[in-house]
């Protein structure tokens, strides 16, 4: 069981994980650096739990006992009951959904073994947009996508704004971070999985012609909005596809493409 | 030609159709009763010109007046140059894309006349999110729906952030409110449509296997974030329809759902 500490001093070294979790910079150097993600809100806390992170402590205003008593309860990591108004001089916003926890990061599987067990992947370039990657993990899951590689300069699934968008799906879709870009692609082929671009370039191929339904082994590159994939991915890749487009319209937002694509490989009943 | 009018004190009346645009409730109050809608940056402003919206007037910033003469030669609306500083005296914000249009609405077409001409039509209910109105009609222009219908709660597709997410899709997919809801339904099944409502419900069949490809006279309606459609509305469908999900998630966004659903009904090849 969990010990509950209250605290009144917004200096209090035991608040250190907390500390101006609106500086962007700061926090996406300092989190992955000391081994720690934030969770926020009752429901992605939950969630982290479940997928088997662990705690290394809860901040909580006094009216967020009642509802995490059970975690509290549960879990050996220190709880932090503050005022809101201290909560806000520590984190720099209003915390509106009255409960943080900080949790320690997993050492993450290598892409290998990802590709082991998995039908259909997705694969991200520089996608460093918080929200996009969260948008990603979420469709990524409910449409069901096996796994996750990601370029190195991909933005962190960890990031407190990714965990929120994603709504948890970044603890449920297993990712990996790929080391050499666009090299390791090889690895994914060699693996025995097509590597498929999506592009609005058209010279692409329509993707409900090339994948008509539960695609098998098959990895799903997507770039960042705007941008769209680099010309060295386009090159690594075994074929382009393309989401056909009407009314003169030459994009989908990046979260919208994603899904459509994810459900063209995945959906459907199988080929005869 | 236009006039280029320099304006420097905030409390002009000329400048009354840009006053207070931060005011979500009071501008979405006056824009319909004084008919007009504001279009942001240079090429929202492009685009709802094209799609034959008429200008009733432009407030730029003195850099802007050169990206934009060949619309300020065109128009016979007064164009007000103005600092940035007054820009944001009057709107309430910095207005960091350097150019506002005022634009005169036109009447919306009757259900009828959209129903006539169109394959696909989106039928909308409650949704009251500028950005998931935008998002939702930015994917309906990509993947080829004809028409947008809306219930009566829905929010304003001419709202200046539903415009701006939308990427001027509004002005190129055209839509229409529909008076009785959910009566005026019946007169979209009259129309010959099959209405198909999108829903999380587990009693509903797989839209992969409901809707396999080049669906045609097909009304497809979505809910709002969160809330879904209403039961009313449920009865009121010929079929309930869902997007299969993966890894115990139990929904998508709004955006990426509506994109699905879209893709599902339009894209392929027609089924033999």
């Amino acid at each position: 069981m969990a010990e509950l500490i209250t605290i009144d001093d917004p200096a209090d070294p035991r608040l250190r994980d907390y500390t101006s979790l609106t500086d962007v910079e700061l926090r996406r150097r300092r989190e992955p650096a000391e081994g720690l993600f934030i969770a926020e809100g009752e429901k992605v806390i939950r969630r982290a739990r479940q997928a088997g992170y662990q705690m290394r402590s809860m901040l909580l205003s006094a009216k967020w006992v009642d509802t995490m008593r059970d975690v509290i309860d549960e879990v050996p990591a220190p709880v932090y009951a503050v005022s809101p108004e201290l909560a806000e001089q520590v984190t720099g916003y209003h915390v509106h959904r009255g409960a943080l926890a900080s949790m320690q990061r997993k050492t993450l599987p290598g892409a290998d073994e990802l590709l082991a067990g998995a039908r259909r992947v997705v694969v991200m370039e520089a996608v460093n947009d918080h929200t996009n990657i969260g948008a990603v993990f979420r469709s990524a899951a409910a449409l069901g996508m096996d796994a996750v590689l990601l370029s190195p300069d991909c933005a962190d699934p960890l990031y407190r704004r990714s965990v929120k968008v994603s709504m948890g799906a970044v603890f449920s879709v297993p990712y990996a971070r790929l080391e050499h870009w666009p090299r390791d692609l090889e690895a994914v082929r060699e693996g025995g999985f097509r590597l498929l671009a999506l592009t609005p370039d058209e010279k692409a191929e329509d993707i409900d012609v090339v994948a008509p339904h539960r695609m098998d082994r098959v990895a799903l590159m997507l770039g960042a909005e705007g941008e769209g994939l680099s010309t060295r991915a386009l090159v690594a890749a075994d074929q382009w596809v393309r989401i056909p487009m009407a009314h003169g319209v030459d994009s989908l937002n990046v979260g919208a493409a994603a899904a459509v694509a994810f459900y063209a490989v995945t959906a459907g009943r199988p080929v005869a």
